[in-house]
């Protein structure tokens, strides 16, 4: 027996939803399609899985194509397929979602594959159920950065309290008491209070800190008491 | 342009791990395989994704044929990708776990498709990659039913508490106090307690109890107060 009769072969692609923070603002790196049908218009980054590779290499590999990293955080989020998605032919995408520095990424790469960073405000229209992939990655991060310290993969090694607060509330639309929120995050045991300060963006300075990596798995959950209207996040019952 | 050139294309097929509860065990319902390679040998409940429906109708569809049941939970868990993992041709399965009412289930259709219950510490070797994909389910199970009542799922409308206390006890591997364990459900708002009791199953009889619909949204999260070592389950990050 060399194949299964009687059955149809579809394509099977991988995108990726892939998030950096600016220390301002949450965004997202969106590419303009190189192929037709749609060519130019605005699409995550993805590509077809090769014979040799399974999905989460093929993610890798269009993530490191694009941005030119390698070893950052990536997820398996959600498997697409509806039966006409593509309309030249059926493709069953698993999207991913990747979660980078957005200060390690190599601008020269993306401008040769015409990447940009766009605010999820500002998000142009995507080809194919491309915002629906959009919808899904953020309401998967709100869910799991509710429970677990995964934001902090979008922050360099070294950041501030005020950076952090400011990540934290552009993720959840809100906004945060400055001495609660730092009060709160200190009691959760997982940031080292480094010697030197960042005093680009303050007269007085603002102290840095680095995540406990020791403390890291024990206390992941300590997010939980902190991240307003918890109940909003987990009803998506991801 | 009918076609994307230059790309292989690969089966896309299901596969489901089903849950259900008979009263004192939580087990998973698997098949013996109908077709070559691996006939005859115990497998999960798949088929190949048809041209005209999504991996969620194949779920539907596959589970309905196997079981006899519509509408039950059923939820994509993860995408299996591996090269070689099956043998014959790659094909990319899509696994979905599901939560049934054993009750409910027709024991006349499992005859037919040789389906067999088993509790989860005597599941057989499986085909492929199929234990693989058993134990994902079953730490998504844990995970989700820490923070989701999806429990429920697994219970008929009407059921005791003593009943409740066990499926929780085999899902979290734990045994609880009868007396914290009532308390705390009962704290949760998430029961309405009805008139009648069971009385086959012990002699002073135990009240029946409904989940309480219009509570559900918005008290999901209750769950979280008497699930123990809530870290372990949630340290698996899914």
């Amino acid at each position: 027996m060399t194949r299964y009769q009687n059955q149809t072969r579809v394509l099977v692609a991988v995108d990726c939803i892939v998030f950096g923070f600016d220390g301002q603002k949450l965004k997202i790196l969106l590419v303009k399609r190189g192929l037709e049908p749609k060519k130019d218009h605005w699409s995550l980054m993805g590509g077809f899985v090769q014979p040799s590779e399974n999905t989460d290499e093929a993610a890798a590999r269009v993530l490191k194509l694009t941005t030119g990293l390698d070893g950052v955080y990536l997820e398996q989020l959600h498997t697409f397929s509806a039966t006409d998605r593509d309309p030249i032919e059926r493709t069953v995408s698993v999207a991913y979602f990747a979660l980078i520095d957005i200060h390690q990424y190599e601008k020269q790469i993306s401008e040769e594959y015409h990447a940009e960073w766009f605010q999820l405000n500002e998000i142009p229209e995507l080809i194919f159920d491309h915002s629906s992939m959009v919808t899904m990655a953020r309401e998967k991060l709100r869910y799991k950065a509710a429970l677990h310290p995964i934001l902090f993969e979008l922050l360099p090694v070294k950041f501030t309290l005020p950076l952090l607060q400011s990540l934290f509330e552009d993720v959840y639309e809100t906004t945060f008491d400055k001495g609660n929120f730092s009060r709160k995050i200190i009691s959760t045991g997982l940031l080292v209070k480094q010697k030197d300060k960042d005093k680009l963006n303050s007269k007085k300075g603002a102290f840095y800190y680095k995540l406990d990596k020791k403390h890291y798995r024990k206390n992941f959950h300590a997010v939980l008491k902190f991240v307003p209207n918890l109940n909003t996040h987990l009803e998506t019952e991801m």
